[in-house]
């Protein structure tokens, strides 16, 4: 993670809650007074986010210290002190919310993305997520995953090849979508059809897709797909899946589970900041 | 909403996810192509965003015409159609997912602001958000609880003064803190400050503050503070407030309900775009 | 004062300035020679601006060292030497124009409004500012005003509610404006409205408006305006405010006197940069 | 005047009024309302801006009508009606005081300039301008200064070469520094240097400058340099330059004049705008 | 091509040359001048670049008509009139030159693609460009490539999986980075890696590369690895392939020819403007 | 050259080549690992563009140590090590490229110049280039012809006057337009006149042009020219000169030849970057 190609956005975040100024600090706290926080879970859960919160500060104030009693991907308990932060008390405090609104929103994520994992270890499958993420945080979300075990399906539609229903509607039929899509894709690039039944995984596979989406099959489906691509593609189950069915979607053997709850509906894990000494 | 206000965050979130474009797209669908598509709830609950949505598609590309059938508010039932969409028939699927990435996210916010305000409906409560926003999205996301029937708490740091637990960790006192906002404060703003028991309330009364929030008291507190406040500063609940507990809360007499979850643990409504007509 | 949300204007300012480089002392200057110059005040005055002008240097080339000699809000008698500059000799000679020009516009700001506050010091009233001000350097103007003695009234059309003349046109009657602002304005604001006699500072008063602006009124008009207004609610006094007449209008016992002439009509402090020292 | 370069100038100071929204306008304009209003000189002068005025509003809403009654460059009595405003009362109002604070400057600048170059009219001399700007505004003040009559000089370091007071310092001599800029000047750019004295005139005579600054001499100097340098090189006169002795050293024959003062002690002419019609 | 994406781009050219403005222009043609003109080939090649040129105008000034009279990729004659330009003359010669110097490079680069595309005609293999680029103008080489008749190999580092020499002597060996790419690489990506010799080309096909890059081979070995690789990977012809050569390269049966000098190397093709009336 | 005037244009060419992120890289190099490598010319030629490398390198991660062992405009040999690079691994590898393509395109650039300039040693000519360059690269490209022995004509249509064919085609003969730019020139700009056969020649030195420039002249033409113009104008050839011609050119004793393919034809120079330890 290159730090600078997250500062627009962490000085965006910074902007649109300090604009110009935080006013309540300017009034109560005189300029070169000094402190020391800690920042706390209040809750158990996986940790991603900690050198953004870090920066953060850096950015407001490059005399803030920020020191982190955690990694990346840690699990920790309720009352886990994640990072201590020391130095100017008016940056401190302006900071606060910036730095805690991503550790929260990114540690939400690294924790369902891990006990979504949990879910199915033992399984040869690997936890995909989506481009189902919030706007403009695309990048640090896919991080958060990554940190809470996962791994990424493509960033955009700039670097992977996904024809998708909507695809497949406008084209007419997953052949000639796969066809038109083998003929001129670059080299570098496999080519991924999303199916809604087991007639167009059919086609797929004979058209040669390299993966194929099984789109909200059922378990027995699913089971059955697996049978018939073996060797031939990879498979990616998607659609409808809970932490209550992942188990079993992995027993059926497909490759991948992708799942856009991982971004689109994130519980924030909750996190405090405490000032802890003055002056 | 004045949407060049917007066109940055959208410019943003088409750039990360198109990047230097859409291959699937481009391999598949002739650039000229025409098709027409609908936009659905899968699920019921209250629209916010279809203006983002709308603009999506013209900065996108402006021949694409954007026709909302709802309102911003309106609760719909699943299966309704939320807006149409017809033009070239690239831009349309190079758009859909950011279009819904910006509506599922809103109407999120707005759905579970308009649940939590059906619960108090009937006491002369209003209910806040907070600043525990999603980094980048605040504005919008205040938005979408307005949408939901929700009212603004401050939008950042500069346009309201707010006395939290940190300052007055930092300033010794709530009556010192409330004292030193009160001599600088600028003329036009109210002074909140955070209380934690009856004692502080008792002294940010006495200090004179405008507005006092009561952070995560019982309900028994509450109740007790509503009768100490009387007529001398309006009060704000904060804390520990869930659809179980609201209307309990409602019912104490304070004149705020703050709610951080409104906008930092959104669970986005379910939205398909359907493209139904090529050609 | 934060320095890096100046940045951006500092950058544009030397921008304009030195464009693709400065031909002269690229022409004159060898690169690596180094020199030491002065910040002198040419008349006396009260400084505003030193943090911006060593900026300027420093974004130009880190290696100049900025020291100023005098505080921020600091009375100089004319000959003063505000600062001194050392290092390399392009970058002084490329940056002195642009860093006078700040110091020039923010001292004289700072010495108006210090001079202003002169007049009416013994009075329990405070000098505000107002949003006429140079496009795009309000919140610096607004930063001299504050060194210079004076207080802020709001930044902009976001952080108070100011119902203003053309309001209550089109609304119809002040008493109209001051009810649609209290039925829906956010908590934490008061409600300040601009009335241009007495009739309408009575609708205000028994509209429950917090703040009353007196526009243009003669002083006569502003002492029966305090008589009518104590303890109901605070009044300002703006318009026609000179330095020969803001004694008067203090004495009349309003709260605050705002003057746009603080930030509109700016007479540069007279300030050079000497060179003393070359190699 | 090609509008767009303004544009980044236009949205940034709509941004730092604006911020996120106009609350007053909000709470009391319904979305929707349409009002007029006049824009009206209240004190004599001449206009500069009305385009930028008019690209505010269109910035702001496309659907605001901005019709100009007169022309830039136009002198104008008090009570003056300049331009038209109709539309989206909500845009109007929110864009009301960034296109006044524009105009009231730029028209500062036209008619000083103006003034001053009736004080000089009948003498082959031009007025110019400087590079003693408001910090951001420069091209659009030297646009102002045009607009009153005057000439720009260059506009910064970059399209002029200019030898100044501390140029000399650093190189050693008058001489020393002609020299080194005629070695390596760009060929399509003439050489000015700035004189003390008329030893130093002499120097730059000789030394083959084309253009010669005569920083602040007395009118005899001036004289006695204009009969120094007749045919050899051109004289520009500055500095403590007044309405007062304007003509007078126009009078010496010099060829141009410059004035800080134009750009740097703009005093705002009084512009207002008044809603006239609403609905 | 989706326009908006390269306006950034073009605005940065726009403002390079002309500034805060175009003096010559400004001095010699009045404003509201009207003029025609033609945009013509001085030499034979294949136009790439005109909607880019055309977009220059217009964002140059939206009252500029643009009529393309050949198509994007179409090879011409000398003497040829690519596109007719009228409207207001001083936008016409603002923008001439920003607009001749994209189209001028990107046929250069056009123009040479399709020459070395001619001379492999008939064989199997695809062409391909490489990162070795303009800096900031690479997404739109890439553009010009493609209309040339070439492929574009990845647009960066982001959106496939390339292992070059530097890779391979950083982690040791062939085997081993092929073997760590495929341990972590998304789904959706193949793994190509460059190879010197046989040898290397051996261990990679053991090691289950896709794509194999075979850098700065004689003829001989290339035959030799397409005989080994046949059926188990891709092959791409890199270093050292020019004019005279690249017909034999073709016919050793590799399937891709990458050619660096597509881009690094551009020969401008010769296109000039010329006004043709005015008034 | 001052860095941070570039940085902009780095920043986009970095963004342009990682995007979200170097994905072979991150595969291969495990964060943390170090290395060092060499940049090495493969041909010879003089060098231009090493503090833009090196500024590649420290804008992607500080931590990279780069040690030019050469001096800008040096020429080198084939083989000639022109920088060490040491640092973490994963940003040397993801900066290579970039770093790369600037270097080669701006030695490029200065090879090509000084093999020009050594073809006129001798002659009393300056050698410039023109405003024919890669779109968004201008300055740069202008500091590289610098850099190789050249100098620079205008930078853009702002710092110079430059009446052209098309100029004059519009205002209808060369005196006209030589007189409509003295009319209203700064005073600082000497002007210049482009014309294409003896007879504008002389309508142009009668109308007081300081420089003329001779498009596309004969031998012949351009040596009579030299006799018309002796003492009364500076001139220029250009148009059609070659590493062929530019000798005789300078013979005939023009003040200054242009070459619009110094920066419009470039052909990069061939430079690698190797690593040569790790760990």
């Amino acid at each position: 993670m290159l730090l600078w190609q997250w500062d627009e956005l962490i000085l965006n975040a910074l902007q649109e809650d300090m604009g110009p100024g935080d006013i309540t600090t300017q009034l109560l706290i005189p300029e070169g007074e000094k402190g020391k926080g800690v920042i706390m879970a209040k809750e158990p859960g996986v940790i991603a986010g900690l050198p953004v919160a870090a920066r953060v500060f850096s950015l407001l104030d490059p005399r803030v210290c920020f020191s982190p009693l955690c990694q990346e991907g840690q699990g920790v308990e309720a009352g886990t002190i994640l990072a201590q932060v020391g130095g100017p008390l008016r940056a401190i405090l302006a900071g606060e919310r910036v730095a805690l609104n991503f550790l929260q929103h990114l540690s939400g994520i690294a924790t369902r993305t891990s006990r979504m994992i949990q879910l199915i270890k033992g399984y040869p499958v690997r936890l995909l997520d989506t481009r189902k993420t919030t706007p403009g945080l695309r990048y640090l979300e896919k991080y958060a995953v990554r940190v809470g075990g996962g791994a990424n399906h493509r960033l955009g539609l700039f670097d992977g090849i996904l024809i998708k229903d909507n695809h497949i509607a406008a084209v007419g039929s997953v052949a000639e979508a796969v066809r038109r899509a083998r003929a001129g894709a670059p080299p570098f690039l496999k080519i991924e059809v999303e199916v809604k039944n087991l007639e167009e995984l059919q086609e797929a596979l004979e058209a040669g897709a390299d993966i194929i989406m099984l789109d909200n099959m059922s378990l027995e489906e699913m089971a059955q797909a697996v049978q018939m691509a073996r060797g031939r593609a990879l498979l990616e189950a998607s659609g409808g899946i809970t932490e209550e069915n992942i188990e079993k979607v992995a027993a059926t053997g497909v490759d991948f589970i992708s799942l856009g709850a991982l971004t689109h509906s994130v519980k924030a894990l909750d996190i405090a900041l405490y000032i802890e000494e003055v002056g």
